[in-house]
């Protein structure tokens, strides 16, 4: 299992991991790893990861801006740390998220790319990447 | 990885699509996939995949339903192709689904079935099917 | 796939089983399982599992009854059963999560633990437990 760190910028973004999926598989080329998934593992309670759009940055400005307005800080959560509302977000976006590789290649959808999902940043934060292989 | 496609037939539907899954098992019956799981992956960016009850049809439109009446077209978002909601209730529901394969045969939950979420249809959709060994 | 029962005690709790985890890597400890994932699968449609914090109990309160608050059981479902918060609730939480092993132990974050998200109990739920090798 390979670790990898990431800098977030703000309290709440969404931040374009592909390329350090595209370094993973590189940087094993001689591994053989050519069908199935990089397994993207998030090992925070107050961030996740997800897949989506990558082309217009609205996009993860919307889903970002419309959790952080239906999941609000003050909603009178009893968790004294005052960040309730990034742990619910964390486990609705999850903890972990399968890429899939086809002939040693990331295979993502057109628009596809995938998400680091800050809610209670910015901080350094890590990720654990491994492939599995599939048939 | 196997594709295959999905005609969407509304705007917002939950599809069964555990039949195609006994079809994949069944056309890769020679290759000794004994245990492990099918890992049903969604290219898309508006449209995702969940395991929920089949038994009752209200049960997925509740689903439908009740996502469309909280994350609402017209909420405000910045996205200018109007779909933002989709994508979010993608991300809500997940790209990807394990279904767990046991002596051969899918092994999903009394009442569960496996559902293609389309939330920006109707449309023709693409599935990627792969089989995962587990012990 | 091995089995494991746990009864839930509230109609809507989360459950830590990370222990349950630890103990299917002992029972399975001759079986060379250095480096992958243990797959928890839900066979329920009203029940899901994540991970999350688990050294405040608050968290998982709030993520509960946060969850209450906003998808209510009376919101005016179809389901005659009257539990479509419960399958909304488990689709959100996921039906699947992964859980690191790494050299042969459970590799979560700091904070992290593996939770049964119970929605519609109290109940006896099972859960289907296999280890999946990465690289």
């Amino acid at each position: 299992m390979e670790k990898i760190s990431i800098s977030t910028g703000k309290q709440s973004e969404l931040l374009d991991i592909t390329g350090e999926l595209t370094a993973f598989l590189s940087r094993n080329a001689d591994k053989g790893w050519t069908n199935g998934y990089i397994c993207v593992f998030c090992p925070h309670t107050t961030c996740g990861v997800t897949l989506n759009e990558g082309y217009d940055p609205d996009v993860r400005r919307d889903i970002c801006d419309f959790l952080a307005s239906k999941i609000p800080q003050d909603w009178g959560f009893l968790h004294s740390e005052g960040n309730s509302d990034a742990h619910i977000k964390a486990s609705i976006m999850g903890s972990s998220c399968l890429v899939p590789v086809e002939n040693g290649r990331i295979l993502l959808g057109k628009w596809q790319v995938a998400y680091l999902c800050e809610f209670d940043g910015p901080r350094l934060r890590n990720l654990h990447l491994s492939f599995v292989r599939s048939e």
